[in-house]
């Protein structure tokens, strides 16, 4: 390959490896999630959502195989901050009512950050006319936003019943 | 007040001081953004949305008196982390065709973490009986949407006059 600026299927292998440091990381942070989530609708949710995280890495090392590159993680600032924040509170509100309500903020953020990367990657993927990269993203990426809707029904749920205990 | 476990106020209180640290920390980093951009009209998206940011900064200001409290941040690692990689992306990627493209995935990203704080402070401001702060915090969500689809489009003309420079 001619040595020059890089390019976007660079741009786009690089940004392959922060998701799937991010991925991966995301692997260890659900069970300390599930774990400390009192509410068992939430726990059930972190749950569902570490099989489906486990998918979605199988899926970008597919991507990886179509651009023929093998599947490599790239330190991630943004999601090592958006998981030391959500650790934070775990520590933070450990037996309070407001838990439940920040574990599900902090797993939001989650979501959020996945569903603007795997938008760009999939953007990318298609300009790169790489088909079977574009499916692949697009799937996770209709995975991410469901997941982030069911949070959002379970944050009202959680929210109403953590001012109930507060009025209590 | 009585101490006690950490409640959803004061969990609403810390939000609001990760996301007052965000957005000042955003209106440092967008001018350089500005600044590094290529395309014209992704320069402009970014000066449109410093000055929206400064609007915004107040809107949480009002939030703040909304709650007796004073504006205060405090150090947010997810927001630091999100803008750590688009400086890596426009050290890296700077001369390259593909710079733009970088840029705005990087601010994508931005707009999808305060999107998950806003929608999640404007869920517990309902939930708290705050009002005011629910109309200011969905007026900011409701810009953070906006600048995000806008952002989506300016991305699908870049990546394509990029691919074209590229074939050229």
């Amino acid at each position: 390959m001619a040595k020059g600026p890089k390019k976007l299927d660079e741009l786009f292998h690089d940004t392959l490896k922060d998701i799937y440091y991010a991925e991966k990381k995301i692997l260890t942070a659900l069970p300390k999630m599930a774990k400390a989530a009192r509410n068992e609708e939430l726990q059930a949710a972190f749950e569902k959502h570490e099989a489906e995280t486990e998918e979605q890495v199988g899926r970008l090392e597919q991507v990886f195989e179509a651009i023929d590159q093998k599947p490599q993680g790239k330190k991630c600032p943004a999601i090592d901050g958006i998981i030391e924040e959500g650790q934070e509170i775990i520590k933070d509100y450990k037996g309070s009512p407001a838990l439940d309500a920040g574990l599900l903020s902090a797993a939001q953020a989650v979501e959020h950050y996945e569903i603007s990367r795997y938008g760009t990657l999939r953007t990318w993927a298609e300009e790169l006319g790489l088909q079977d990269a574009v499916e692949l993203l697009q799937t996770t990426l209709e995975e991410e936003e469901a997941t982030d809707k069911a949070l959002t029904k379970i944050a009202e749920t959680v929210v109403n019943q953590e001012a109930q205990t507060e009025a209590a």
